[in-house]
């Protein structure tokens, strides 16, 4: 960050390097989210294996900043070299889809037919695996050229499976200031914001009034307390799910959803029954919590009961292919997201307590030191300082632990390109209840499947 | 131990109580060791709930004793209460079935009905801990008479749950001196003296030739190395399995045993498959073994197909009923356990290096201080001294360490009485992937049907 | 906190206990803070075994309340009992003396005639063990009667020594609320602050401008890290100590010292010494931080020569009882303490960040959990959230530890009332290097002095 | 080791290599003892820096292998290099003296000068800190030798500072085999014989006979228990110890082990008043005792005080100077070390228990897992299996896990050739309580004395 010292009334000047710049999703919402922040100023370079794509992104780009609703204004290009992009950023924001979006048909499809079924399949269970070996390599590209062009950069990455990126970035650089963001956690504060304006008969409040205690993994997150103003959130909660019927069969909803294609919806059903087993609420959605446990996901019809669906390898890969308008709204409206603020926080302008995914330096009690976790931190001037959480109930922890140990094994398994290690990993997944024998066929079939994108595996 | 010197030549004269002396099993087999023991001579008092059992057994006592092939003779009594068998004992032998039979059918059936079999079920799984709620009110109430009556004896138990019975000893009585003794690591020794002799063409060597490193927790334990003489056996076993066909469908001779109600047999193909997908032996039998991972024992087909089969419930419940001969042998041979002999190196009169259940004070690691581990130890002058073992690959330490925690849950659960800790425990179990409910309703089921021994639970 | 819905603009209504409420230092600072503070109101009452004392007290409060630049008013009175005091206090403040001044003769000049020499003597070294002996019992006692009479309150506690006060409360209470504040970190920030107006030409910016990363135990606490508007301070640091002379001896500074009577006046060159030699920056006063090493406390010339001096014991008695004159100044002006803020952040009011005594649960890298250690933290509704602190290099991490593991020897000595183990605490001390026999004469000689102070030990 | 079978009776063919072949001291020892062993032959060859007392040793050890007493014959030789030696070896032994003898001036004399005296200064304090420096660079070179040369053979170490030198080995090469000997333990043992010849009327026992539950690192072990026969000794100690006079002044005998040069002798004071003080019996002789705490050697007559005088510089330089006879005695006798047996054990021809320093894997409750610690172990056939001591009392583990902290620090600063780490290890000395400045003044001068022996440093 060149100046730091600064009137507060002049905006900062930065350079902000985007890796996987075509982004569809996170691109836009990140580049509105600026074009409305006033504080800030500079450069933004995109970068992306799919020119094209990054180069529709600065088109848009271009537009956001003209925007008469925008507050400010950032020159905006894409890069041909990731270094081009790197090379004295301020920041680097990662989201990446780590191989073609066919290759999801090898992380959902293939265990399917094993019996594995996955509700998401990015972040844990054997697609969550896969992807990992995938994406591991290029997170570590990216983490030599970053400590090579900008070693003082902070780096936001944003790519499932959130938590293995994250850690490939720590531990093949350990200097590297980077962390995972995440909005499963909003989504719990949104869902509370909704009880306590139904509860307290007031307007809805903004989720940040929302105050959780924040202990896990990304996507396998737990609050171990929740209060809003003061009001401790739990005994109503508990009273809630403790009322007859609340757990009764949620197949009705899940059948409104397949056939309305609501992939994403779901009533928290799974969160909820962690509260009433465990002691705490599940703070993460429910396609992403049934996947941690072998509890949920037996058949599909049993993830129906809980109101939940799979979100179908179709319709991924038809939104992909899907010819991305990328216009511009008639208004721009922030995105809820918080790398942004993020960035103020991180440049002395702004301080934010948020949840983040970063390894563990004590934050977390009961899981390995180095292992990234997800808790609340305090973003200040160029530091990301943890609050250390709550401890987790041993049940629960012992079942974050599990993961966060399958988690390591993929990660260095990936790391030094073993098929044996990997294997390891996936058998260990409480998902994985088949014959050893049988996994390893699958194992194959989908290593086979992607291996132009392992090209220094020996498959 | 009231005489500690002594001219090696006289006979040690020591008292040991035995609880749950009525033993048809355990009994009868210890009481033979101690017959053909010639350095050791006394008092052996039996104390059973069942006095009738208890009174055979010093029926049998007093043949065995007057046998023309014994060594040596022991006063033998049955006592009216455990105070009289304990007090002034310098041993005290504990096996013991927690509570009736027929209690089994809730810890086999109920679970089979809602589609989880076990091939033993009286360590792990539902039945494990259903088994260990009954048990650990038992060890907890003889943990503190022996406190009381005898606090210098050395407790030896052969009782399972074994990991979680030695816990609750040492967990209850911290100072008591207390292990669990195991003889599946003997078969695993057996296992391979029988290919020593092949390989080397050389007679059968006896078991304790070969050498193990072992670590792990009881029936779920590994040989992280194992050598005959000097000779390494790893590479050979790695040559072995790694032959094409071994890992064959053994469907065939799993309707073999089913036909002739072999139910203990097997080829060691699950030991072998923990060998060559993780590089270290299962040293316990396969029944064992299959218990503790979710990848065998979905279906009884699938464990079928590596040799193993179902213990039936029936069949226990009628060799339980079966009128005990309990006759004498023509001739008196030893039985190949191993506890006279630990007795004998815990006198100080020889030294024995073997496998014994025993709380983790740095022998294992990687796994909890306290938790009860098998490893080997050195029997020495009245103390045991753990060797440490070498770690296990990350795979497997994860494997034992998520049955360890479930082991200090069900402990837990045990001592506070509490059905909301045993059924985390039980979720927690590899082997239990139904949905919560119906884990549940499964649990309520189990635990109703065997209310009655758990008299102080709120059921 | 009985009314915790509240409209912003309405004074808070809170009841206060002050055990030691006849604290001639502490007490009339809190008083003006409170007076100072527009958003609270209520009852504050003074519990003190010296009635005479609290009476003084309540009669300055009355003052400070009506005083015209008051902001608020309380109801003060002193109470009868601590019970009458404590009961639905929603914070409890504890300043207390332990046992009569005089007992400081033990704690530092029967050492001093065996050659031990100690500028404070309250905290670490002969005097902070005896006087730990002292205040552990008479904080075990309100431990237990604050969980009785208002087990919800906030307990601030300011009593030295602070760590094993705070320790003793969340030792023999695990769900008490405390922690403990100490106000030498505060001295660091200012004289940081006064560097930073003359390095940078400008105005001395306030204290809390100075942010800094902080590890260690009360009086023995470092800075890794210190900047100052996102400027480094480091290096200008390490620049400044490095200049030819810093580190010249400043004998003459501590004789004027000595001369004038300025017994808390220092250069910070022991602080300083530590960023010399180990790269983090003392952040306590020199006088403090000297007692926790061997090294500059040999002798008093020693001590001279790095600008410090001892406090004497005669000044101790003598300011104790000099007669207060407890008189109102014509301005009531806030006494930079941060009790009274940290009170508004636990109601909810407002947020800080600042240093604090508190049990370890991750916070402080490298320390054994449970042991109260003072890092930065987060006070938030109802919460304290502890900052995970950067690790302190191996040396210091080693001296911190060293002494952490002393005071929790010494504080299971006072609980268990055991001379041998207090004995070997002291002996563990740094500043302790006299043969074991004389150190035991020496403690012995240490006991008997304050023996009416330790009424249940055997003496 | 090239033939693994054989027949018991045939004497077993091994190769060894010694490094520091010209030792005056244990070269001559221990090829006694291979002289006096019959299951030995094959290859000794012998390397040292010193060409000349390496041929010495040659020429005694055929005087020795011609002797009519002599049970076996080895063939003898001096290498040219080390890899002369190495390749091929089944066992490496290591004695060596790091640098000329007339470096222990600064070792010894140097730290005199500033007020620092050490009854050793081979170990641990500033001259056992300053000859690791030394040592550290030496052990590395040879580390990687015998993995280039002899990668699998066992590497028995003499050296001091026996832990830091061992902890080379196993720090930059992680796989070798090597451990550390030393007979400081069975000299306690021998203590506790004549006392057991005495309390029991019986003919003095052999060492191995008294049994010890042993822990701590080298020169700094502790007796948790002790036993002949079962016998407990501990009470018998205590009752000895607590009679009135057994710790008056020893300087009488001082002065007359002073007047006598009898440097070695001591009466077990120190030793003795650790069992006093904190239950554990000091299991090394007291001049080692002595330098890892702050008590006994504040100035000369202090430590006359206990009985214990200095092995004064003088002496040292002397006795390497002197020319050593290496004659054959008329009787060749066993030198009472271990080295041979261990070797035996290595072979798998005899079982042995016995104490060895070797890196922690947990053997040694409470300290760092890799730190090089002293305990029992059981050496079997090539292996060594580490047996788990009992925990030291919380004081003394303190104090042991403080040593062993400095350890690892000058260690690292060895390695990576850092004067300033090296001085932080040096401050963190018990022994070293002088100002910082006169400390870093102390250093220097011993280090530019030294510098020689240091080419790679920047001084």
């Amino acid at each position: 960050m060149k100046s730091r010292k600064m009137s507060e009334d002049k905006k900062r000047e930065i350079k902000i390097a985007y890796i996987g710049g075509g982004s569809r999703d996170w691109g836009p919402k990140f580049m509105t989210d600026l074009a409305l922040c006033p504080n800030l100023s500079g450069e933004l370079v995109l970068y992306d294996i799919d020119s094209e794509a990054a180069l529709a992104n600065v088109r848009l780009a271009n537009l956001l900043f003209a925007h008469p609703e925008a507050k400010t204004t950032f020159r905006v290009r894409a890069a041909k070299t990731s270094k081009g992009a790197l090379t004295g950023a301020d920041f680097v924001v990662m989201s990446i889809e780590p191989g073609p979006i066919t290759m999801r048909y090898a992380d959902l499809e293939i265990p399917r037919a094993y019996g594995i079924i996955q509700s998401v399949g990015d972040t844990t269970g054997p697609g969550g695996i896969l992807r990992a070996l995938r994406a591991v390599p290029i997170y570590q590209h990216y983490a030599h050229q970053i400590m090579e062009y900008c070693p003082n950069s902070w780096v936001i990455s944003y790519t499932n499976p959130m938590t293995i990126c994250t850690a490939t970035l720590s531990t093949v650089e350990p200097s590297i200031k980077a962390f995972g963001c995440c909005h499963e956690v909003f989504s719990t504060q949104e869902m509370l914001a909704g009880l306590v304006e139904k509860w307290f008969a007031v307007p809805r409040p903004d989720r940040r009034e929302i105050r959780l205690d924040l202990a896990g993994i990304n996507h396998f997150t737990f609050a171990t307390a929740a209060s809003w103003k003061g009001e401790d959130l739990f005994p109503r909660l508990r009273q809630m799910i403790g009322e007859e019927g609340f757990f009764n069969d949620h197949t009705p909803q899940a059948l409104h959803r397949l056939e309305n294609h609501l992939w994403f919806d779901h009533d928290s059903l799974i969160a909820f029954d962690f509260l009433a087993r465990f002691g705490v609420l599940g703070a993460a959605g429910d396609r992403h919590l049934a996947e941690f446990v072998p509890w949920y996901l037996s058949i599909e019809n049993e993830l129906h009961r809980w109101g939940v669906i799979l979100t179908p390898y179709s319709w991924r890969v038809e939104r992909m292919s899907r010819h991305s308008t990328r216009d511009l709204q008639s208004h721009i409206v922030s995105s809820g997201e918080e790398g942004v603020t993020q960035i103020l926080a991180l440049l002395g302008i702004k301080h934010l307590t948020t949840n983040v995914n970063y390894p563990n330096r004590g934050q977390h009690p009961g899981l390995e030191t180095g292992a990234v976790v997800e808790t609340f931190a305090l973003f200040t001037d160029n530091e990301i300082r943890p609050l250390v959480s709550k401890s987790l109930p041993a049940m629960v922890l012992s079942l974050v632990n599990h993961v966060s140990q399958i988690q390591k094994m993929t990660l260095e398994a990936a790391l030094i390109r073993s098929k044996e290690l990997a294997f390891q990993a996936l058998l260990n997944d409480p998902l994985v209840r088949i014959p050893t024998d049988q996994a390893w066929a699958m194992f194959e079939e989908m290593l086979t499947f992607v291996k132009d994108t392992l090209p220094d595996w020996s498959l």
